[in-house]
Order: C-alpha cells, then structure tokens, then sequence
C-alpha cells in the first residue's frame, strides 16, 4: 500500500497510490487503502499524483483516491494503460486526466520538477523519480532491479543517476525490498533456460502461471512458444486484458498465428499448446485456482501435463499456494516451483544487496532513508546505508505517517501525520469502520446471543417469559437446555431489580448482560456477544 | 495432525496422536484433532496409542483421544514426560496408563510385535517403529534426519534398519517433510557456530527463541552459557515446564549457579545473562511476543540487544513471525534469523532428500508409502522411490482416511474408511460443529439482522411496530433510515400475506426474511443473516 507525499511550500504531489490485500482476520473486507484524512485535509494543494509503475501495490488505490482528489496523474505508457483499464473498471476512465511522461523529459508540477527515470523491474516501463525543489532533489527509486538483460533490451538508465550524482542529491528514497539477500538478484531472462527445458521435455499440455503484469515472463513463453511450434493461449481476465493492451502497445510480440482463444483449446493436441494463466497465488477465484480443482470453463489438466508456477510466494498466501499445488499434484501434473532447483523458474523483480549498494554510490545523495519493506527490512537497509560511505549526512528510518523536513539547514523529523488503513468492502465500494469490523471478530469468535423481553407498556410488566435467541454459539442439540437456563437468569435478574432500576430499561439490558455473561462464562467458559432488546408492547 | 492405524485381525493400534492448528478462517476455533468416528465405532478392538515423538503435531491430541479410548500409552521416557504433563494440564494423568519403551527391546501388543528404533530428529528420544505381524514387518520412520553428531551424542541406530533391512521389510512408511531440500540436512550440532559467534559478540542481553521441545538446541545454549559466563533463565511456560522435565530427567545438564529465575533477571548485568524463550512462531501470548512488544513482566530489550530466531517458519505463521520481528527491531534489538547467511541459526529437524534415499537403501521394503507431508511432497517422495531401485514391490500414495490392505499374496488400497477434522474450542473444551462454524463465518462476513415481531396471541396482530437489531453490519451512524425502511419492508410483507400465509408463522419468517435479503442486497450489495424472531405477547 505504498503512497509517499512530497510538500514544499503548500503545494503537494503523491507519489504512487497502492492497495493491500487484507488479512484473513478482516472479514468482508476485500481490500484496503491508506487513510486519506492529511490529504482530504489539503485537497486544493494537491497538484498530481505521480505513478512509479504499474503494479496494484502501486496504482491499486487510485479509483477511490480520484474520487476525492480531482487531479492529474502521471505515469509511464504502460502504467497509464493499466491505471486507465482499473479505471474504466469503476467507471472513472472518462473524467480522469492522465498524462504520459518520458524518460529524460522533465516536466514541472507547481514548485516540482519532475525526471521520470527508467529502472528495470518485474514490470516494464518502471523507474525512479527525480524530484526538484528549491532546497535540492530528491530520487526516488520505486521498485528497481538493475538487470543487464531485460527482455525488452530496455536496461536501467545508469547515466542519468550518474549525473545527478554529480550534482547534489538532497536525499534518497530506495527499494528495501531484498536488503535480506546476497549478491545480485538474476535478470528477468534468468528463467528462459528453465522455461525452454521444461517445454522441449513436455509430452502434455503447458501451463505457466505469473503475475498478470509480468510481461518479461509473458513474452518468453511466447518466443518459446512459437520456436517449438505450441500455440499460445492467455487465461483469467487479468491476463487476458494484460495481454491485450500490450499487444495493442507493441509491448508484447507475438508472430500471426500463434495466439489461440480458450474456448478453441480443445480442438488442439494437448502438446501443441502453451498456457499462460492468472492466479499465481492460489486466489481461490483465480483461473489457476479454477484449474487446480478441474473447475475451468475450457482447461482441464491431465497426468503427464506440466505446471509452472513461476512467481513468488506473496507472505500470508502460502497456505493457499501450497493447497493449489497439491490439487494440482493429484490432477496428476509435474509442478515445476521455486524449490531451489536451478535454473530458476522465477526470479524476482527487486534487486539485491549489491544492487542496492551501487544505487547509494551512484546517487551520492546527502540523506538516506529506506523505503518500501517491511520494518525489519528498512531498518537493514539504514543499517548497510550507514557502513558505506556514499550517504554524507544521515540517514531516517520512517514509517507510515512519519514526516521528514528538508530546509536550507539539513534534515529532521517533523510531527506525524494521520495515517492508517481504510478497509473496502467492494461487494459494496462501501468502507467499513473499525466498530463494524471489532463487533464483526466478536461476533464471530464466540457467537451473538439476543434475549428479548417484551414489557406491557402500560403495566411495566413482562407479558411472556424472556426469549432468547442465538447464532453461531452452541449447537441447537444442546441449545434446549442452556437456553431454559439462561431464560432463568433473565427472570432473576429482573426479579432482583429494584424498582427503579426496573423502570430505566438502559440499566436492565445492562444488568441482563452482565448477568448472561457471567452464566456462558461459567457453563461454557465463553463469552458471546450479549444484544438485549426490549419491545413495548 | 499424524494419527495412523494399523489394523491385524480384528486388533488396532494408534501410531501417534496428533492435533494441528486451525487455520485463522475457523474463527473461535483453537485447535484441529483427527475425528475418531472409525475407532469408536472399534473402541473394544483398540489396544495401545504408540508415540513415535514427543511433538505437538505427534502427542496433542491425546487427552481428547484418551477420554474416548481407555487405552494405554506407549513411548519413550522423555516423550512420555511430555505427555504426562500435557495430560495433567487436563487433569487425565491419574487414569493414563503410560508405558515406557526402549530402543532393542521389542514388545508384544495383542498380535503386533513392536520394536523402537532410534532415530535422530530436533526433538531427543524420537524413532521409528517396526511393527510386525504373522503377514510381514512394517517400519514407520516417525519423523527423522540421519544426524551424525546430535547434542547428545545418540546417533540413530542404522544396525537396527540394517537388520531389518537384510529381512524381509513388507512395507516403509517414511517422512516426506523434506523432500524437496537437496543433500543431507545439516546436524543439530550445526547451529553451534553461530551462536557462539553471536554470544562471543554480544554486549547486551541475549535473547534466543526456539520450540520448547528443542532440547539439542537449549542444550548448546546452556553450554555456550557456562563458556561465557552468561546466567541462563528459560522465560514462557511451556520453555520452564518442558526444561524442568528435561533437567530431572538429565537429558538437560546445566553447571549449578548458571540457571536463573526471571524475577532475578532485574539484578544482572544485561551482558551477563542469556534467555531462552517460547514462542519462536509469534503466537500473540507467547513469552517471545510479548517480549516483542514490550509488555512482558520481567523481560524488557533495549538498543543493543541480540535476538535469535531459532526456527523454522510453519506455513501459515509468516505474519505473526515478520510483524513480531518488526517488533524486535524497533525495540532496537539486533535480530538474527534464517536470512540465508551460514553458518545457520536454524536447522530443519528432517531429513533431505539423500537422507530419504538413504532409508530405502537401507531397509529395501517391498512396498512403500510416504507419509508426513503435503501431498506434493509425498507425490514427490513417491516419485523419488520409484526412481530408485529399493522398492521392489510397488508404491502407494494414501490421504487421510485412504485404506493399504495387505496379505499373503500383496498389497492393495482398500475401501476408504470416515475421517475429518474435529474443531476444538480450548475455552470450553468444546466440539465445535460444522454448522457453527458456517453461521459464524457467514455472521461475521456480512453481520446479522434480527427482525422482531411481536404479535397478540389473541388476535394475531402486530402488537408494535417491528423492531430491528443488527450487529456487525453497518455504522449505527447510517442505521437509522436504514433500519426505518427496512422496519416498512416487514410491514408492508406482513400486509400482503394473505390470511393462510399470517397464521403460520414459519412462513411469515420466511417470508420476512427473504424480502430483507432482497432489500439489503439491493441497497447495500450486502447478505446478513437474517434471523426474524416471533414473539406472542
């Protein structure tokens, strides 16, 4: 969920707008977004919104941010292309400004000078962004890797860090990601070899499974493909729409004849076919995950067929992951993961330690601060800033919400701004408050349990015994008895009030509440959420 | 969760007992043990539960077990030691029967005749079991590495899988854990190096966390200790019992005045102790997480400090691991982990792949099975045995509940039998149904509604407008109209039920409840539980 603000003055630019994909815990809610108060805050100093790439993590959040924000967002071609197609998805494609940058084409956003730099990554058309002010420049790296090889011939753009760091760099913002590995991480090309193995040894049909925006990948099974005469074929909505705008672009190439549609899959012989499919993390919806179960509309697997899966496992998506892979297993498919056999069949889009080393000693800036990862990673990278001698005035370690200050003078932290998580719920594009979600994990746990009373207006008094209701607490078999039970504690709780106490039905639903949960407490050692209700009758 | 049944004749024995944890979608669900239909329905024919390992996944579910199936208990002393005291905590020690038993030394059960061999693995008295009958000896490896210098000096027995081995094996069943990992696992000695490195290093407090069963891996932190002149307290509740186990039995040997208490800690210099601490996965109330978070009574980290991860990460625990190292960090504490960087601060207890080979070659089974992994392990395993020349008899893959007959003329699987998933709800030492389980995370997806309706016996009218609660739904902020309208919608259905229709009361709750459905789906995109309560008053 990454999204930097850059202030001078009073004038602001963000810097790429992500999502994050909830934990297991949060239910009913499908993804979540940075809380938008600081920005909501200062709506008409917002002058853009800058994107480093075109990764969800990255472009994710912009549907619900261009709703509140009403500004220009710049991108690369390719990333604009995918932020548009997200956008038409939530209708918004016809009000949005969206504008193209270069690479060595400045551009100015109010006080900001803008250069979007080219680095490789996992996605095409990625960079760094330099940021000019009055008080000096800061870069911004994204996600980089430096890959001597990319499958697109398109290499990081070396020389133009080199210049700024010629010059003064007032600060830089880098990539953490893989601060935790050695050496430098293999180009995207790094899993041809691999890849051409498995399909000159394949008998049966080929599935590879990436990130739909994995265009290195995408484009070498394709070469593959058409080199040992297998047809090619892209699956799940995702990358069926991925694959579509990148051929329109010429970003992807593929020779006449060798792209077939699913629903034609199976007038072809079974070693005369490539797959590419969405659903690399075992998404439960996903088209591989639809395939791993025989429950696709136009694939089905077999034994002797072989799957690829050439994509990391995303933390907290294992357990799905794993379970994908042994469907697959017992449909019978040799799987092909990152099990430490070499070649890889994946490689990944961030570079390594040495990769970050030389960003610090190309970009000399003054101050350093790790970006993108999680804590431990950051606070890795600050420490491998400091032994090198590249960065000549400090290094910060920041999380969300905190503020660093750059003036004449040097660098300090300023005081936090709001910040946190707005949970989506998009079955209805409605956000969900902390209360809802709090009830909605008690609930959940040990169950809700409703006794109502139903009081003659006029006397006061109960007209029928207390009923109870309850769901997700005890099985009905036993529900009978415990129920009479606690129909008992009502009465005697409300024999046992006072009579002043009888008349503020407030207190009584409390005194009931806390009667009920000292009984489920003790027979059952659980505690319910308690939900009385009075109805005048 | 291992439980395997071995069935002669009309007479079973249980090999292992273990429990597993849920995954966090079973909500208020604490642990997982295997369903027991098959033995109850054979109670009487049941005639020992034999232990091949003290674990968790091996030995946790027996106190539920036992309350079933009054049998008794076979182990070796230091696996039995910790079941015993798992089954105090459930007040079944007085009743178990636990049987001690001894490498080389075979025991008869009803027909099977049972021998323990040892093998090394991280926990200390675990092995396999041969288990013979009038059609031939089985051997069931448990879980096991081929480990040539434990901390114990008790390398596992090879002469014993030798012997067997020049007999006729019918049957292997061997630990796939690691099948995917190239070469021989590195020894529990492993670790050493860099612990001493670290302690040799360290001038802060010293923190090591590892599982509390890990006995090789607090053996060599009690002897780097007593090298250092370091104090060693063991922090967290089952790291204490399960030391203290250890040490009465001496197979933990700690110099006297080296061990400390944790309420003594507050009096040492922070470079003099060293703390061995539970819960290396990051469960919120562990010792190791509170720690983490600065909330532990008598443990506090400051700037400077070391920390070691001792373990491995269990799919499903990435989260709780990284977000607790996050912790570490920022309490400025160094963090040492399983980064990559050798020598290792961890060493998987399983053997690898050519420690695999190396169980086939040595006992040559006609048949052969992989038990102990996911299926794609054992599907590899499998496939790894018939590449091999060991098997001379045939190979099996088996799931849960899968059934391998065998008898004078071969092997073959037999009908399937009942199994499944038991939840467990520790609060209450409850089961927890199926169906609970579905209205809980149905509930607290989409929350619950509750329609009330309270009607006058004597004339069957509405006595009240119809009431409505909800939780986990929407904001009480926005409930207001909603609920107004939604209190019409049960009107105006009450209104058109025609005469037949209102009496029965079953079908106006119907009624009611789908017209609600229809309402909240249209208006919010949303499907509550909806649960119309009736009242005659």
């Amino acid at each position: 969920m990454n999204m930097m603000v850059f202030e001078y003055g009073e004038d602001i630019i963000i810097v790429d707008c992500g999502v994050m994909f909830p934990e297991p815990e949060l239910l009913g809610v499908d993804i979540v977004i940075p809380d938008l108060t600081y920005l909501r805050d200062r709506r008409d100093h917002v002058r853009a919104i800058v994107l480093t790439h075109g990764h969800e993590d990255h472009i994710g959040g912009l549907p619900y941010v261009l709703e509140e924000l009403d500004v220009p967002v710049y991108g690369t071609a390719f990333t604009l292309a995918l932020a548009k197609s997200r956008l038409e998805e939530h209708g918004l494609a016809e009000g949005a400004v969206l504008r193209e940058m270069k690479p060595k084409a400045p551009f100015r956003v109010g006080p900001f000078q803008i250069e979007f730099i080219h680095l490789t990554h996992s996605i095409i058309d990625s960079g760094a962004l330099a940021i000019t002010t009055p008080v000096g420049t800061v870069i911004h790296t994204g996600d980089f890797k430096f890959d001597p090889t990319p499958t697109d011939g398109r290499t990081s753009d070396l020389h133009t860090l080199a210049n700024y760091g010629q010059r003064d760099v007032l600060a830089l913002f880098s990539d953490s990601t893989n601060v935790e590995r050695p050496g430098m991480t293999p180009s995207e090309r790094g899993v041809r070899e691999r890849f051409a193995e498995i399909m000159a040894e394949a008998h049966g049909r080929l599935v590879v499974t990436c990130f739909s925006t994995s265009l290195h990948r995408m484009q070498i099974v394709a070469d593959l493909a058409s080199e040992h005469k297998r047809r090619l074929c892209f699956i799940g909505r995702s990358m069926h729409r991925n694959s579509e705008i990148a051929l329109q672009m010429g970003r992807l190439r593929v020779p006449a004849g060798v792209l077939v549609a699913p629903e034609d899959l199976k007038d072809l012989p079974r070693d005369r076919v490539v797959l590419v499919v969405a659903g690399s993390q075992g998404e439960p919806l996903s088209a591989m995950a639809r395939i791993a179960v025989d429950s696709h509309r136009w694939v089905t697997l077999e034994p002797g067929d072989e799957v690829v899966i050439s994509a990391r496992v995303i933390p907290g998506n294992e357990k799905a992951i794993f379970r994908m892979m042994d469907h697959l297993y017992r449909r019978g498919a040799h799987v092909h993961y990152q099990d430490g056999n070499q070649p890889p069949v994946h490689v990944s889009g961030h570079g390594s330690i040495e990769e970050l080393r030389l960003m610090l000693n190309l970009v000399r800036p003054k101050y350093f601060t790790p970006v993108h990862g999680e804590y431990r990673q950051l606070a890795r990278h600050k420490e491998m800033a400091e032994q090198g001698s590249a960065v000549s005035g400090g290094t910060f370690l920041l999380e969300s919400g905190n503020v660093l200050e750059f003036d004449g003078v040097g660098a300090r932290l300023g005081e936090p701004v709001p910040v946190g998580h707005v949970y989506i719920d998009t079955g209805s594009l409605e956000e969900v408050g902390e209360v809802v979600l709090k009830e909605r994990r008690r609930i959940s746990e040990d169950g809700i349990v409703v006794p109502i009373l139903a009081i003659n207006k006029h006397t006061g008094e109960l007209e029928t015994l207390p009923e109870i209701v309850s769901r997700g607490f005890v099985h009905l078999d036993n529900a009978g008895d415990l129920m009479e039970s606690a129909r008992q504690v009502v009465l005697k709780t409300l024999e046992k009030s006072k009579p002043e106490e009888a008349g503020d039905w407030g207190m009584v639903k409390d005194k009931i509440r806390s009667s009920l949960r000292k009984f489920f407490d003790q027979e059952l050692g659980k505690r319910p959420m308690i939900m009385p209700v009075v109805l005048e009758v």
